[in-house]
């Protein structure tokens, strides 16, 4: 085992699921940041967070008008998602969205979600955690839609795949054939 | 697109690389849960979080200690992780670890973290945020060692398989012919 520098922390906590975040600005034009950072938070209520740097145009947008979407992307989308990662909404407007194809809609809630994500949830903005160059937006889930497979209550992987960032650019996407379900050990071995 | 009960909203997060958080009571005893509700918070401080339910040992172990372990284990031991998950320590104390088949040891702030774990951090608490029905504990990242192989900066998935989490006891892990660089598209198509 060897020590490494702590700044390797967050390369080293790959892979995660990326995911787009939706917002809006005040003339309703729609944005899409990805993201990585992100987790569910509280069954009850059922509350998300997702970490957003001061920089990025997503914060304002979302401190500006209290929700956000939250857009799961199929892995042969991974180029939509990595545009929206490295193309600004400060820079391009609604343009980086169209360069990225994809389509945001409006959700039951008044959010925008994507039309292309398999899994979309809608969320009003609860609280800002500050934490250090990022926060932390916690959100309450308004809404959810699936476009996507279940198999039983979980995701079906053998048909939807995701788009796990590995850091530094690289995706992944899951091996459906490695599935399998967790065993309790019970005794010394 | 399809409206679902709220109710399934962390179910379709995943999947997500399931960790054990180590922790220790007061006679030192150590102590792993399984999570899969984390992410990195931010860089500059090095900062993690994890959400925790007050129900669980180790919340409290946390608190009273004030520092914690992030362990990532290869996919071969996910059973050692499943238990950790569906075994508690205030019903087994020590043997809980025992019965999982791993090895804590101490790190280098004095945390616990795991022999068989590919890469571990080392974490002191710094603030633990009211949700819901978790917290989110969050730490600031004080160490960092790494067992398994990188490929430049990151996780070489063709020699290390994490360990990703489907819900209701399933897990996954990458398919590393799968990996690839993002490309930034540049034109509306």
């Amino acid at each position: 085992m060897r020590k490494l520098p702590i700044s390797f922390f967050h390369l080293l906590s790959y892979p995660k699921n990326s995911i787009l975040v939706t917002s809006e600005d005040r003339e309703g034009r729609a944005n899409a940041m990805a993201a990585a950072w992100h987790t569910p938070l509280s069954v009850n209520p059922p509350s998300y967070g997702v970490a957003i740097s001061p920089k990025r145009a997503t914060y304002k947008l979302i401190v500006e008008s209290g929700r956000f979407g939250i857009n799961f992307l199929p892995f042969e989308l991974l180029d939509s998602l990595h545009t929206c990662g490295r193309t600004s909404f400060n820079e391009l407007g609604e343009e980086k969205i169209r360069r990225a194809g994809i389509n945001p809609i409006r959700g039951e809630f008044g959010a925008y979600i994507l039309q292309e994500a398999y899994v979309s949830f809608e969320c009003s903005l609860e609280d800002i955690v500050k934490v250090g160059d990022h926060d932390l937006f916690i959100g309450e889930v308004r809404s959810l839609y699936l476009r996507g497979e279940l198999r039983g209550n979980i995701i079906d992987v053998e048909r939807v795949k995701p788009i796990l960032y590995m850091g530094e650019d690289h995706y992944v996407t899951v091996d459906s054939r490695s599935l399998r379900r967790g065993r309790i050990l019970q005794g010394i071995h």
